[in-house]
């Protein structure tokens, strides 16, 4: 299997906080994550797909369509945007990185299966907090 | 002379407004950037120290004093805050990456000059806002 | 297991095309890419090894060997030359990135496992046609 | 003064060559890089313009602007294209990367001028052909 | 499951022989790595953490403790020193880069599955010696 | 001017000693870079060469001929070695950032010279002891 990846970036800001919970709890819990007037990041995206190229095209995905696919569904919604406040499809989420992939990864899945070569499906999302810190989620199939 | 640099990074919100101007004028100057709750960035800082070795230590400057500066006198102010609201030295400063450069080198230089070796000076102050802008203040002097 | 993994890089020059189609289907499938005179890219190469290391020498496989294997029967023949037209192990076939690292990992898995430590094989071939664009073939085994 | 840089990219292929010498001469001055059916590379190019932030903006320059500057003068007309062949400005030219950024500098100055804050100019282009090669034109005036 | 890394570095000196072979199996199987005054890498370590994010934190493990377990158990011990003389958990052992990955993860899996949500474990440790010379080790439940 | 770069890379054991001063003084001011059995860096050096284009190659100087004078006066004695102990221009030098880039600039410039393009001259040395700190010599002349 082939393994294809486009990676893309955008600036957002946030904070950790866990509405639920005391303010004693969300100090303890996120430290300097949870300072009130937010932070921010510049994200790093990888989005990969799972398949065999297309005979035709030698193609698994059409990398332009997905960097279509990533804009619309993901950084048009989340550049220069604050990941607790502006983003419909993270309402009520904490904003860690975990959170994130799996909330990216439902937001693209069948867009990106529509468009890929016949068997080929969304394998990863991996996102960068920082250059030291990540998180992926994987497709549970393989 | 020899130019001896170290890299540290913070992770900050911000947004870019001039407050003496229109909304629309704020819109249309900024685009993205002036998004009502912020957004934030990875920002990386190299600060460079320009001078002569000192013949005993071989160092311009010991580059663990330049980080604790860097750490005292910056990071601890910056990093995961909001440099519109948070920073005492930024109050009424317009973050944008050029205007920050300036800020953080007179924050800095007179402190390093005193950890240098003699006849050394603060010759540059370089702030990544992304990997790709980023700006530099350079000391006049040379 | 252990994934001993080895770096390398090539220039060369391609372009997007399937013969069997016309013209107006490789621009609109293509783009950019099918552009007549060709573009290039700075390759980078990881090829993974996986095993167990070796009592003697610590070693799943010497990543000099790894190194001059790769040269030999990769990068003489494709550094600094154009990927559709010069390499032999390559014609007829379309230089998409998946294409690619298919034929590549062909082109040295044999030569590989027989330096390798006893029970290890040729895990993946990852490329990267860019910083933003990549793909890796896995062995099917694992 | 600050010194404020954007950085973008390009694919394009391209060969040593001097027309005016013979085959010899060329295979052996340029070597592999001469090779007759092209080679190419991921060009980064960074472009840094040099004045005081605008009191209004905190500018040396709207980096949105000089992005467009940049798509306009230079990638379009070099992205995924020969850079023997196909760049009107570089016709006679020998696309080695000390030759690239002179003639960068030249497409660009004016039009960098016209929108930078008073007293600004174009400082410098910096053009990585690989990681480990790359070549900058700076201003005389500083 | 989700996967969610931390990077660390650390520099040290080491050398590799195996010193129950001949002086004349060291030099011919190790070449340079078996100079006799050491030599030494600025190695980056990179420890992934998989399951699922606790409900309440967002978390699979928290990126902070995770940092101070390897600050703890493998940074203390390792960086600034000699990885053939210096280390308690690596006597004896052959410091290649496939060896270290294996030691490393022994000495940090279980302090991990402490503090890590419930279910999640400790999935791999990757260690680059250089940019271009990595090593991973994986656990085998997955 | 253009001003062209070469980056190499070298690994290299060493410690900060004053063989002049006492244990006390030197661990104090060296801390962990006075530990006694050695550390490690992968070293990365970036030489520049200021001037202008070569009429007929276009070229201030041919980067292959630059890499083999780095590989012949700096990486030949310095990779994989004790940078304390092994290089013979480097004897009774204490190996800091700032002294080995006077050092590694004394050791080129004249050979530089020599093949660089009419009016051309060895402008800088930078050497990154890691990607943290790192420091460059510099010309006088400009």
């Amino acid at each position: 299997m082939v393994y294809v990846t486009r990676k893309v970036h955008f600036n957002a800001a946030h904070r950790l906080i866990n509405p639920n919970k005391s303010d004693e709890w969300n100090e303890k819990t996120y430290g300097k994550c949870n300072y009130p007037n937010w932070h921010g990041h510049n994200y790093v995206l990888e989005v990969t797909v799972c398949g065999m190229p297309d005979k035709d095209t030698g193609y698994v995905i059409d990398l332009g369509v997905l960097k279509n696919i990533l804009k619309e569904r993901i950084l048009d919604k989340c550049d220069h945007r604050n990941l607790n406040l502006d983003v419909d499809f993270l309402k009520g989420v904490i904003p860690s990185t975990e959170n994130l992939v799996i909330h990216f990864y439902e937001q693209i899945k069948d867009e990106i299966q529509k468009h890929a070569s016949e068997g080929s499906f969304l394998y990863a999302v991996k996102l960068y907090e920082t250059e030291r810190n990540f998180a992926e989620y994987r497709a549970d199939k393989i």
